[in-house]
């Protein structure tokens, strides 16, 4: 028998060393490392509970327990030692803990495989790192709260096609950001709370024949209760899958305010300034300041999407219950977290630091005919049918762009060849104040219901 | 102004009609029609609300909705005839409804655009389809619990890597299959939940300047509340893509069932026979009975996960508000509800079709070193570590596979070559009912846990 | 034997028919029609081909061939009824073919199987729809080129990071559209080089004991050569998936091109108006005029993504050879086909239609500093190294911002506090003309290069 | 000015130092340093160019060139210091150069930017993967080959459906995985004869007012040529793209392969056996003996579509030319071609030590009906249609189902029930080995048609 075989797990039933090769293409404890807290969190759940339900001696689970708690230590001071040859971080621990403690730390894996103690790991660790995602999204929050109360009553032009559409206030576009992190929030709590349940006890598939109490161990590590089927807890991985779907839906509303803000401080709008400090330059052009963080953010939506189906395409027709195709879940799952966290730190730094170029975004609104669903409304207030006053407004601003004049530039007789209804108190629906104050209903844009809004935030975050 | 442009809502800025090629190109009543029956259910509700806040008269209201329910009835009946001229579902009804009731038919659109309109027709149908998906769930889930509770007993091979593991009941093993769907099912009543909110009233992207009461027209509707920012309302498709991301789970568990029925269905496994009338043959071999079915099903999974990658890619930098390209939305979506809601129908009706061989199962579960780990237990109940225990039953299995037998089949001097722990009470340990019997916690694969479970489904669906 | 089975081409080993649903979720022929064509060009090369080595008589040769031309001219002509019983195109046209000339029709499917048949099929289906797609490119080709000879030297900002970089000639930018459909071409034709293979004669998977003559049939198709594997040709649908990956990078190029369409559009660009015919309008907002046409093409650019994503999927872990699954490759690959070219031929209709507005992209180009690369070149020129003259310009830019001027309106004084080897001269090197002129090099944006450009372009579509 | 932004190579218009985080966040070096030898070759072929085209003196070309290759030994020697404050592996190494040599080593960028700095050396580097790829892809051919010579008569079932159709030889398996890696090579060759065109010379998207000569620094540097348009040459990453999809379509042949493997070698099969060398065992099961190497390369399949999938969506609507997001290209790519690389590796070492039972799959040939078709195509040529023989022959295997007998052992009386056609001499076509034989066609199964097939490969490879 090879030493190498030796230290392996499994060596007894085999007669030929593992190929080198095989050592490292198997190996997992590169990145699997990442999981050691909460492998011997989970490690110290398992083995109080043995000695509970008398499986080992109550002085072998204090051996066991001192010795894990001293390689965790070990850890965090980085002066843990981790070999490939020993696989995965499991291994890695396990063995650490024989070391030092002799052939007592043999019984740690009693009663439990490692296909039940990894997915135990991935859950608490996956716990933590939601709760933290969560406590990043809120920051965000905080800062679009921040800045949107600044501009509760800045106006500027809304888009629809990237066209000039209606007048909305800044505030209120900010909080339309914020809806979309308070959906994403949502979506992880939920998220969570499905997957907060203890799948050790599984073992390898079966069960175990121990008397295991598999609800002591949930409730020691925090858990809502127990997985209820041995196969499917050691084989499932839908809680990484519906993780990535949640944060890939971050990413895509992260990639649509760096697609509007890449805009808005183009030359062209000109409607932001984002702080030096988040910009970086080019090493040939000498006037450039490019938006670089949103643009990073943007690319990395590709990332996290790919993480996505990565995972959705690794767990397409396996066969029940543990393969080894599942250890490719964990590097797509901590690319996906670490993504996520980087982008939200970003923008929680970057948007206090963005600068509102108030008159740019004004003028640009009242350049924009952006007032002519408002000329409609005041036409059908007047009587007319809203898709005749529609008709007659199209043909006003057809006959502007042609005279080259905004809205309130014309005169009432240019005005009124078009529709008999207009009067001369028009002119104050045409002007953007009136138009978007007008919206005021929740959800509306109206300077007051943004502070509806913002009080609401408030509470929410 | 050519009578194509007098059609379209949209004509009074224009001077050139639109190209044939962009009315055919752009149009979408050739798949939007799903939506007419939600869409004048909305439309409905709007009205009423228009006249209880005194916007339009009480029996204008009245003559709109009677109009808008006689064309339901006619589009029920088939006997609507669709304009592609008219570009979508929403102007194909409204158009209607003016040449049926005359020009107050034209008041139907005041204070709403399409883009709000469509965001209320995709919630209020999608609304129904998870209920309806739901109800298809609880129907595989019958047939499962069915199938399972005549085969707490039957015991057949767990595997691991499709290599025989240790042995489970078939009752278990159909119970993971459960599992997965009641998550499932819990996704999108999730889903269901966060999305079931009015979006009517965001008009085009700010609000409206009429005095609309949103909290009213979202009870008519059934829907918890209103949601709280119009220029996210418009654009927002996160549900649309949240409804993806759980199809495509669902479709990754009916792809895992898809291949573990192939693999029991081949020659080589022989553990079940699914019914002549859920199979196809072969034009050319006369001997084949193919398990099309869950082939077919299997494939479809790849549908569903493009779906939700096309999504994803859809909303990708979308700057704010509503863009065209949101029109991709809908072709995806319902490919993807029409396509779960095939396969679980195909699985409700499968699954009773199944018929069992237990003999084929019993025998794999037999031949293949599957009480191995039941051997190491027992070693550590003599007193050895575990990884000593399995170290030894390693080498037995070698030898055992050497000598061509089962491990039944050795006598007790060649088992205590390997350990003096062996006794001759070893042989009970050996047999695959105790194996099973002994795994007898929550989650394990004793009949008497099978029982429990599917008297705990029982209740859940 | 019920006279379900009987129609079926394998009911011999069956004792009960069909399910209902199953035929209906089975089928094909709802969109396998549209190879019917292509079926019927492969059965005529193939019974021509049984003939010539004489596994069946030259007579029920020509039966077959002229019964197989009348069913033909009955699809085109919109007279054939498709039967969804019999399953997909191949067994309708079979069926039809022996309801016309009786028997003998039997012996069409002599040494082939349904598994090679389609494979031809689609090989032969998917070659014509290449070429059509390669004629669409060189159609966007052409009219990129007609609009780029009228821009040779229309100055415009160049962009990077959206910000304005330096400036470049339109037709200079057109071109660089142009380069990606070239590639896009080049790629297609290297897809249909490496699928130009006959996979007939494969039969169901192991090849046929008839004497067939397998080179004949290729020649007569067109083929450049015979698949060499029998079990690989039947299972093999590399050429869809590198189909789909090449129409992916066209939508991927052509939502690129939209981006600029709709960025240009906006009223914050107001580079370019497309065509009144060409763009849709509101049905809230009147004075609204959308680039719905680039931004749906941007949004359909996610769909074949999907189709990509779901042929990827589908054919992932499949074991050889034919599995059901693969059935699933046609929707998705019909679908990305149809996309790709109604979105080429949406271009090569827009393009035309697309009004330059010269003064907006000049003034732009002049606001930008887009000359301060031109600026550190000049100084470099004059001996200072790279690196040192863009820390120079740099501050120049800063003061100039700060100053709200324009390089060019700097003064000389001005100028040279921040660097002495600035003179009277410099002012020529920051005019836009003179800069766009200098980058006079293959690949560069000088209107000579760009005339060149379109020289080469021409001799290549 | 703080010391920070004067190590940037674009500090001079800024006035606040970059944030720490955005350094951390916007960094490349950890990644990107993987270019540094090809970012060295790039630099002295342009150098050497601007030299020639005297640019710069030839002296200082010198020096330059002399510090960029002690530069790049000091970095395969790993003794060169990274710096993420550098940000990428081009300003470290520029930086370097300075530190080394002085001042004239800031001439370096002349009439260069790092836009198509970096296009060139992923150009470069991945022209070099994939020459190394194609030999790995030979290193699997050369092991298929070798095993598929050692078993050109080895009868096996063919599958379709994973149901036994019709006998194969063993070989005709292995060789129609040869005939998927022989696509791959070629379509890696196919992106590699497109991609080798150099870039450089396009700058930062205009091109350079400098007299370059790219066809000197293209032949210094083995391109074929030189890119056209520089605006779509700093911003073109399609043959990362390109790359991938070939990358993800190996990927799925392995898949495919690692498959027929793990089922082959289940117990149920029993047809291979993987040496120890390449298995894993169980860490709780003492007798398992799992194919990991073949189950993890199918884990990695998704993977490599995920990196498709973010490089996809990453070009999705980007305007040119160059952004950001760009840099999200690189890990994506080297991702894609480690993971082929390795599981290309994987199985040129796996494949040599499969041990193949014959027994097995003879056995399950035999078993299995395989020959049904050839007794199908015996009946046609005593003159029956191909579709009632096969429904006769249907009849038959149902029969002999019942009476679970194999066909061969059925009397002829029996036989002689469901045809009057079949006389005494039809026990020859039931044989395996006849049917195998009679397959002689090119690509077909036969023993004879193998060999000339491994004729044809080993002039390939």
């Amino acid at each position: 028998m090879s030493e190498n075989n030796t230290e392996k797990p499994w060596g007894g039933r085999f007669t030929a060393p593992t190929d080198a090769f095989v050592e490292h293409f198997t190996e997992s404890v590169s990145y699997d490392q990442r999981l050691a807290h909460h492998d011997i969190k989970g490690s110290i759940a398992h083995v109080t509970m043995l000695a509970k339900t008398q499986v080992i001696a109550e002085n072998d689970a204090q051996d066991i327990i001192a010795g894990l708690q001293q390689i965790d230590k070990e850890i965090i001071d980085g002066k843990f030692v981790w070999s490939t040859a020993l696989e995965d971080v499991h291994m890695n621990i396990e063995t650490a803990l024989v070391k030092r403690i002799g052939d007592v730390g043999k019984k740690l894996h009693t009663g439990r495989s490692r296909n039940d103690q990894v997915a135990t790991d991935i859950r608490l660790y996956l716990r933590d790192e939601i709760d933290d995602i969560c406590l990043k999204i809120n920051d965000v929050l905080k800062a679009l709260v921040a800045l949107a109360e600044q501009h509760t009553e800045t106006i500027m032009p809304g888009f629809t096609h990237l066209q000039s559409a209606q007048p909305v206030t800044f505030g209120h576009h900010l909080l339309a950001w914020a809806e979309m992190l308070l959906r994403d929030r949502s979506r992880l709590q939920d998220c969570r709370k499905r997957m907060n349940l203890l799948p050790l006890g599984s073992a390898a598939l079966a069960g175990t024949s121990y008397p295991i109490d598999r609800e002591f161990v949930a409730e020691q590590l925090g858990f809502d209760g127990v997985t209820q089927n041995s196969l499917d807890s050691v084989s499932d991985r839908d809680f990484v899958i519906e993780f990535s779907a949640s944060a890939s839906l971050i990413m895509m509303h992260l990639s649509r305010f760096s697609e509007e803000l890449v805009i808005w401080m183009s030359q062209a709008s000109g409607f932001i300034d984002i702080g030096d400090a988040w910009c970086t330059g080019s090493s040939i052009m000498p006037q450039k300041k490019n938006p670089d963080i949103p643009e990073l953010v943007r690319g990395k939506t590709g990332r996290v999407y790919g993480d996505l189906m990565a995972l959705l395409t690794l767990m397409k027709g396996q066969p029940l219950a543990y393969n080894r195709d599942n250890q490719e879940d964990k590097e797509a799952l901590f690319d996906a977290i670490d993504t996520v966290k980087a982008c939200l730190l970003a923008y929680s730094g970057l948007i206090p630091s963005i600068h509102v170029n108030f008159e740019a975004m004004y003028k640009a609104a009242a350049d924009g005919y952006a007032t002519a669903t408002d000329l409609a409304d005041y036409l059908v207030v007047s009587g007319l049918a809203f898709r005749d006053a529609h008709e007659a407004v199209g043909q006003i601003v057809h006959y502007a762009i042609k005279e080259k004049k905004p809205l309130a530039a014309l005169t009432l007789p240019e005005l009124q060849q078009f529709s008999d209804a207009i009067k001369e108190d028009v002119f104050t629906v045409l002007e953007l104040e009136g138009s978007v104050s007008s919206r005021n209903h929740v959800g509306g844009t109206a300077p007051e219901q943004v502070k509806q809004a913002l009080k609401r935030l408030a509470s929410l975050i």
